[in-house]
């Protein structure tokens, strides 16, 4: 497969993509979120980018890569500015990290002047009745006579809030940086920021090497529980794969890893724990609650991550065992504590994350979705990756989009859906999820349809490709096996949102917005996961895909201190719904998983 | 020589002793300080205690030990009480450790209350709208589910002040101790205190173990600056010493190592870096400054001592190079910042640090005091062990006191000053400090005096001891050399009295007492110090020994957070004046070298 490099400007980051990704899912994959009110359907016209030498802006979502390319991103083609504006935050507001550089020049010491090194220096912080930092760390503490002497009393103090972390030589405070990391259970996602101007410098993702003990956080908990080093081994893995990723941003960026004074990170309540070291099996055991949720601090060294090791690690509050840091920060990246209107954020993995309110109340859940979404326990399904069916249209015939243009293998999570609601719309499908039989067809169906549907081990079965049309040569079929299990998954979700919805007393048409979090809000067609209703019944204009807006809370944090109190709050504030143990639940579950009508 | 245990009630406190120590120095080598007003002559009748069979109490500091004992002191002979007497302070108020234990029986998480286990524990520690501790240190959240769920959630919290350092299983609120170290340059103390009564359970000491790398501050710096790895050693051998102490205390008293949660440590600038592993060569560089001057805490694993792991080192703040922790702690000990009259405290040793002042102001200085209070440079001069003379008097012909009542070997520097007091009173020396020739000796003098004039390579000396009752067969002289040094040492201390004095404003007269600090206030007769002008020209019952006052001062600021912060107010408000630079000061050093008119 061919690469090409990409590089976006003004943000100077270079990324090397596969062919026929769009302008916007390299974007995504860089670290730069533009806006896809539409689901990158190409309708909203809100990720208008410029190639240097095109005639007019074009739509990142529609323009596929077939050569390397310079792309300008214009402001008010960026999420994150756009959600900005809305809160009426200004950039300069924004740029508010606990991590800051001040350059001093002290008087040597003197007959008039007998103050100890550590009291100059903190004095000099704290300038007039200013308290500034003042504690000086004992590692610190053994340097600073030397360094002080050895550079003339011309140092750069590097703070964390109250403490002093470092002292270097000369002037250094044009060189501040911090790290956000995005913990997925399946990918693991590195933005280096520069702190004194608020950019993503470089990006690096990777798959989370503990993905070899297990797909997902029940199998990684699981071996935990088998293993005397589970634990260790699990941990020890996410800590070097970080530092891969470190270790990449800075040779992409030449920065130096000491000069990263802080690493926020946001997973899933079993990734923070796993990457602290901290016990995971009472998150699979019900009750199912976690070791902690209030935010950690913990020392860079001790915890072995490669940058400075007097640097500070955050890891980001959460709400419960199902509701992560991942899901504080989508809802902080979403600024919804800070909206009189009411937004719900949705986030689907195995686990759908759902949030719902306003400024008043939020409420959050947790529902299996199962993994249909992604390509799993579907028989021909895959994840989003080559040859995988993304889309499916249905006027006369069956189209298909493929990714990478090729022949298809499979079909992935956005594909599926697409193909299911589509086949509601044909009359193939009926509402309860069942596949007609010819007999039960509507009458004006197109016959090419009609030959479509088969029988497949005995049950009704529809070929989306031809085996003459596949990659493997074989046909690619949905079966009335795979329309079950996606509609267990759908179900678990939308039996969530109704729960959710009632539970805050409200009605679905009083949704103001939906932001959709994550890989899946910028794959699938908003239309056809509403025609399923696993999205709610609201117009299109009201759903945004955000991105990984799990990275941009870890970066918000990073970024801005008071975030970083937003997001404890919000740790605090966020009432967590128990589903499994209401009594309704499983009344709403079981009519969720029928298909609405049209 | 014989060893006699004496168990001190109702301490407990048992302690090892040589023959012949009075019950006064026993209890001081164990940590208990009583009153001595007069300096332990046997005057003031303030040090009273009993013994269980005696008839009636008698003076600690006139009861010689020669056998094993059970002595029983009563609260009002106790220097701590005294002085807790007279600022109002109630022993209840006084105990209020930043080290606290909690019992919590915590409910199990359920479907009702899916808290996680650090909330959950939090919560508890925090009763109504109370914030009580809130931070979970790293190492315990990794423990934190196991240990909940193994103890069925009945456990017992460890807090250093907002932080929560360790959970023990069960109710351990009866199990709470810390160590209060004092770390002289000759000789560490370690108190162990158990931190639910405020009583010490068992104090250890022994030779500073790094004696063997230098006697005094300078010539360890010295070994630092000259021995690559100079600091690392001296540093693990305080460490190490240290440890030593604290496994002798925790083996007397049948407490655990991990039952000690906090340590606080005073001792001199030099000794305070040396123990933190801080660079020193700035201390004895003009113009001499420390690298800090602020308390530093520390946590007890990374710094290497053996207590609970997580527990918490608190090294004392200090005012300046020359005006460490331990002065900072004496003037703690002794109040004089709460106090409205004027008070002075004396701690002499190769330096002598003063501190005069009241509530209004304090001022501080250190001046070089030399060897000789300690025996050094005085040609048979010894420290005050067994065999030294300690107490001289001169009535008809010389009378001796020997330590350990033995034939003498030398003489110790209590030993030296009473002496040269007795000789300006007998007329065998003159004001300048000049030993009188035969011919210019009072008419009246004895004649047994007069034959013990001699000379001394040329010069004249005086014989203490007569070679047929000493110990080596040799006379014990004074020669006029040894009064030289004593001059030189008298006279640095003389000038930085006057210094403050003028710097405050205040006539001698307006001392309303004096502390001394140390063993030096121990061993010395105070009318000797006055009569030679070591000490100033007050009442003696305004002078009043304060027995290892820098011990006393780590450990009030073990048992009170509020004295920990009065210790670093302290540090601030002292104003520390530096002599050397001083153009008065030569002057009043020179005549401050003269003894005074009787």
């Amino acid at each position: 497969m061919p690469v090409y490099e990409v590089r976006f400007q003004p943000d100077g980051i270079r990324i090397q993509v596969g062919d026929n990704l769009t302008i916007l899912e390299a974007a995504q994959r860089a670290g730069i979120v533009l806006n896809s009110f539409c689901g990158g359907i190409g309708t909203c016209r809100k990720c208008l980018v410029e190639l240097p030498d095109g005639p007019e802006p074009l739509r990142a979502c529609q323009y596929h890569i077939h050569s390397n390319l310079v792309v300008v991103i214009p402001e008010n083609s960026r999420f994150f500015e756009q959600k900005i504006l809305e809160e009426g935050i200004s950039r300069a507001q924004l740029l508010d990290p606990l991590i800051t550089k001040y350059h001093v020049k002290l008087t040597a010491p003197n007959l008039q002047d007998l103050r100890s090194d550590g009291r100059r220096l903190v004095d000099a912080l704290s300038p007039g009745k200013i308290a500034g930092p003042h504690l000086i760390s004992w590692p610190l503490l053994k340097k600073l006579p030397c360094v002080l002497r050895e550079n003339d009393y011309d140092v750069t103090a590097v703070c964390h809030d109250q403490n002093i972390i470092a002292l270097e030589p000369g002037d250094t405070t044009g060189r501040l940086f911090g790290a956000a990391v995005d913990i997925g259970t399946t990918t693991v996602v590195a933005s280096l920021i520069n702190l004194t101007d608020g950019k993503t410098v470089a990006v690096a993702s990777q798959t989370n090497p503990q993905v070899t003990f297990g797909d997902d956080v029940i199998s990684r908990i699981q071996y935990c529980r088998d293993n005397k080093d589970g634990l260790e081994i699990l941990h020890r893995r996410i800590i070097s794969g970080i530092n891969e990723l470190l270790r990449e941003t800075c040779e992409k960026s030449g920065v130096e890893p000491t000069q990263i004074y802080e690493l926020t990170a946001a997973g899933n309540a079993t990734m923070q724990h796993l990457f602290l070291k901290v016990p995971v099996a009472q998150i699979a055991q019900a009750p199912y609650v976690s070791a902690f949720a209030d935010a950690v601090n913990v020392n860079a060294a001790q915890l072995g991550l490669d940058i400075h090791p007097e640097g500070n690690i955050y890891i980001m509050p959460s709400v419960a065992a199902h509701v992560g840091g991942d899901t504080v920060a989508v809802t902080l990246a979403t600024a919804m504590r800070h909206s009189d209107k009411i937004n719900m954020a949705l986030d689907i993995g195995t686990n759908g994350e759902i949030v719902l309110g306003s400024r008043e109340k939020l409420l959050a859940c947790s529902t299996a979705a199962g993994p249909a979404f992604e390509g799993a326990r579907i028989r021909q399904g895959m994840r989003g990756a080559a040859g995988a069916i993304e889309r499916v249209h249905i006027h006369e015939d069956v189209e298909l989009l493929v990714i990478g243009g090729q022949a298809p293998t499979g079909i992935c999570g956005s594909g599926l859906i697409d193909a299911v609601a589509e086949l509601l719309i044909a009359g193939v499908l009926d509402n309860s999820g069942r596949l007609r039989n010819h007999d039960e067809l509507p009458e004006n169906i197109n016959p090419a349809l009609r030959r479509r549907l088969i029988k497949f081990e005995g049950n009704p079965a529809f070929i989306l490709s031809f085996a003459s049309q596949t990659k493997h040569g074989e046909d690619i079929l949905l079966t009335q096996r795979d329309i079950r299990e996606l509609q267990l998954g759908k179900g678990a979700i939308h039996a969530g949102l109704v729960t959710l919805i009632n539970h805050l007393g409200i009605e679905t048409s009083n949704i103001d917005r939906l932001y959709l979090a994550g890989a899946f809000g910028n794959y699938i067609r908003p239309e056809s996961a509403r025609r399923i209703g696993l999205l709610p019944d609201i117009e299109l204009a009201k759903i945004q895909g955000v991105g990984n807006a799990a990275s941009t809370g870890a970066k918000e944090v990073l970024l801005n201190k008071q975030a970083r109190q937003h997001a404890e709050q919000l740790s605090r504030e966020i009432e967590y719904v128990e589903l499994a143990s209401r009594k309704e639940f499983q009344e709403i579950f079981t009519s969720s998983m029928m298909f609405p009508e049209s």
